[in-house]
């Protein structure tokens, strides 16, 4: 399938997404406590009917649209496709922020090629922002109707000058984790804390420089990493191999500041 | 002056910051490290051209709208009016929101009459959306040209399920605050760090239940008061008294919550 398609679709599953998340977004929500250690081992992790209703419109299109890929889906099992193609889907990335009526979160979207991404979405509905990156094209945000325009991140030669984020300090609850943030905490100009998909996006738009964050899963990382990288950034585990697993991630907007971070997460 | 007439002033006054503050957010930004200890004593505290610009926009008109009344300001020194009302302006609260492209931060716009607030505004232009409330009249939001809607707190008798924001951990950097914050960290279903004058709305609108911060300013609580009562809820310091100085404030959603808040922050 050509590269326009498969962004073709990324753009309707999208706003299919948006339909489910919206019509829910500050509500009174019925909420599942389901904890899955995303946030830290036994905290407090909550479902949406709108982040399962998303999820199944969206899976229910890509069966239509393109019955051979697989899916692989924050809220339900994974579904095996026919060839290397497999749809990387977080409905809500962000269910805190969703929660506290807060326009950070977002719907997640990526397409991986066996171990390759190949392209990647976070849609924001309720400011109406869509940032997205093919494998070999720019990385692209739009507001509303507005011509998209092109992302890139920003130089930071001196970690001394950068901006750090991370979506909450519970993430770094085990000790060896807390100093290892810490360090780079200490090394930065500025922490700011609740950014979720959100932070990665403002990364690539060249408004943040550093993103420390540990215990993701596969679906909250997959679908940011050609916005990133396509935008000039980088992003790996702590140790600097492939952030594909999710697990501990580190991004920085200069790529030349990567190795410095790393090697203060190592100490 | 009649409340109406007022009330159409900061409106004028919040459309005024508006052109100032989206022309340059998501700019690369002019930035002087000022600290002031706003966030913890030290800490590096932004001051953009947009705040400035802002705030000098408002003030202008002032000037001209009713040259009696006073204003306080985050960026320039008092003006004493000639009577009892005073305008507190805070043209961009969340400085740091702002610097990272995050759509959290506000134009703050109060009126107090002598020690009373007698109007409060929080304006976030990026997602159009307005939140406001005079003293006898009911708290209201809009969103863009759409009808303005009411905003309440929501009920929650139980502490265990309460949502808890803060804007970062970095206000609690004294021991005893840390501890004091723990406990009631401890004590709820969910902490989110990261909401600067954009939590108290959620309040407000009932999706956050408390929220607890140190080292505010005075221009960064007293516009939200207003909004905070007038919703339902409640906002004074850590020991219960009045919130107008800024300082350590706790608000809650449901009132009845409030002294339970206060008592764990006591320990």
């Amino acid at each position: 399938m050509p590269a326009t398609d498969l962004l073709a679709i990324a753009h309707e599953l999208a706003d299919l997404a948006a339909r489910k998340t919206t019509r829910m977004f500050r509500t009174r929500l019925h909420v599942n406590d389901k904890s899955r250690g995303g946030l830290g081992g036994g905290a407090f992790d909550p479902v949406t009917q709108a982040d399962r209703a998303a999820e199944q419109a969206m899976r229910r299109h890509l069966a239509r649209r393109c019955p051979d890929h697989g899916v692989i889906g924050e809220e339900f099992a994974k579904r095996d496709g026919a060839g290397l193609y497999n749809w990387v889907l977080d409905p809500i990335d962000g269910t805190r922020a969703y929660m506290t009526g807060l326009p950070l979160w977002g719907t997640l979207i990526g397409l991986i090629d066996g171990p390759t991404p190949v392209l990647g979405m976070m849609d924001q509905p309720f400011t109406r922002e869509r940032f997205w990156a093919s494998r070999s094209g720019p990385a692209l945000w739009r507001q509303g109707d507005a011509p998209a325009r092109r992302l890139k991140t920003r130089r930071c030669p001196d970690i001394g000058h950068a901006m750090l984020m991370a979506t909450t300090p519970d993430m770094f609850r085990q000790p060896a984790k807390k100093r290892a943030f810490r360090r780079v905490s200490a090394a930065v100009r500025m922490t700011r804390f609740g950014g979720d998909c959100y932070a990665y996006c403002m990364l690539a738009a060249g408004h943040v420089d550093v993103i420390v964050e540990a215990g993701l899963k596969t679906v909250d990382i997959v679908p940011l990493i050609p916005i990133i990288e396509r935008a000039g950034g980088r992003v790996t585990s702590w140790t600097g191999g492939s952030a594909m697993d999710g697990g501990d991630v580190v991004a920085t907007g200069d790529a030349a500041l990567h190795d410095e971070v790393l090697s203060l997460l190592r100490g």
